[in-house]
């Protein structure tokens, strides 16, 4: 399901006329992208008793490649990383959130973004949105270092929040402690240190009853 | 008024033992910023009946970034300018939102802002610490095209949102269009075009009532 119903943001209240007809479409897409701000995760805040929202987390995931880039195995581009990072999840804006262990959802999960980043990017000019929907496509297919340690970025931050949470959506229902290890094998494809430490947290989080043991 | 009272984030749940220990203080400084997404800013939303915090605002600029750096009047370095956004509010993690329209708390900001980043930054490894802190000091100073670029976007940001609520914190009692004119000049030191766009929304905000005449 894809949520084009709403409207542009912009259409509320419009820009006034008498501005440049290409900021004009750099602001609307602007503003649109406030939306991001109330796509809520799965993942809970360790600072507050609420869930995550996408805008945020592609915050935080800007800082942890900011910090953690010196643990990828390949050398990376920290600022084109760090682009891709905060484009990765505006798709959502349409499309909606995706938890990692909703496998039901999973199935219908490509085309509907690809129909949300024709909708979105269509709303700058013919160059613009080409470069950000590049971006995008670039992080979706992981073919680059950098794309690679983005995601693995994008699997270890609500490994954190998890952790915080003492188990937090590793307590799905019907969730294992193998299904985490096998959906965040891929933070592995980009860095060797970082894996480590997040099967530790997995196996320490298993240990104490915060991630399901059972059908191991 | 500094908030360092609260303890870590991290030691509410402790990282388990066996962490590489330098990868620990990066885990304990990456869970710490969790709360920046708990610091309310002054400005409304777009897209939702609240107000904003620093960790949604901080990515809106990051994209905002990406998608003006063509309007600069100097050529940048995006991947750099948007390090400068992502790290530009983290003092306030400690520090607090200081509102651009509150003359009293703007007393004192620079004093907690210093040893707010003091203590945070101070949780990361030496060079990593450093790091963090050349970007923010870049930020403050404007002293490069990208730091005056980012502080353009920082001001440019919560004036579209002002405009989408037909007025937002420009109805700070107290605060004329003239005010507003002048916290948003800097916007003027990196781009003529943004500046120009800027005035026009002030401008006809005021025409409709939004912002106040009064005192001109």
């Amino acid at each position: 399901m894809t949520n084009f119903d709403a409207g542009l943001l912009a259409d509320r209240t419009p820009l006034p006329s008498g501005l440049d007809s290409r900021l004009l479409r750099h602001f609307t897409f602007l503003i649109e992208v406030d939306k991001l701000k109330t796509v809520l995760r799965a993942s809970p805040l360790a600072a507050a008793d609420r869930r995550e929202n996408d805008a945020e987390h592609s915050w935080h995931l800007a800082l942890m490649v900011l910090v953690l880039a010196e643990h990828a195995d390949e050398p990376i581009d920290v600022g084109h990383t760090i682009k891709l990072v905060v484009v990765h999840d505006l798709v959502e804006i349409y499309a909606g959130d995706t938890p990692i262990y909703d496998t039901e959802a999973g199935h219908d999960q490509q085309d509907r973004e690809e129909a949300a980043a024709d909708r979105l990017f269509g709303l700058l000019p013919d160059d613009s949105g080409r470069e950000l929907r590049a971006l995008w496509d670039e992080f979706e297919a992981r073919s680059t270092p950098e794309a690679r340690f983005a995601k693995a970025v994008d699997r270890l931050q609500p490994l954190l929040l998890n952790w915080m949470a003492k188990g937090g959506t590793w307590r799905t229902p019907g969730v294992t402690a193998d299904d985490v290890r096998s959906r965040k094998a891929v933070i592995g494809e980009a860095s060797a240190t970082l894996w480590e430490a997040a099967r530790h947290l997995i196996d320490e989080g298993e240990r104490r009853g915060w991630a399901s043991s059972r059908d191991r």
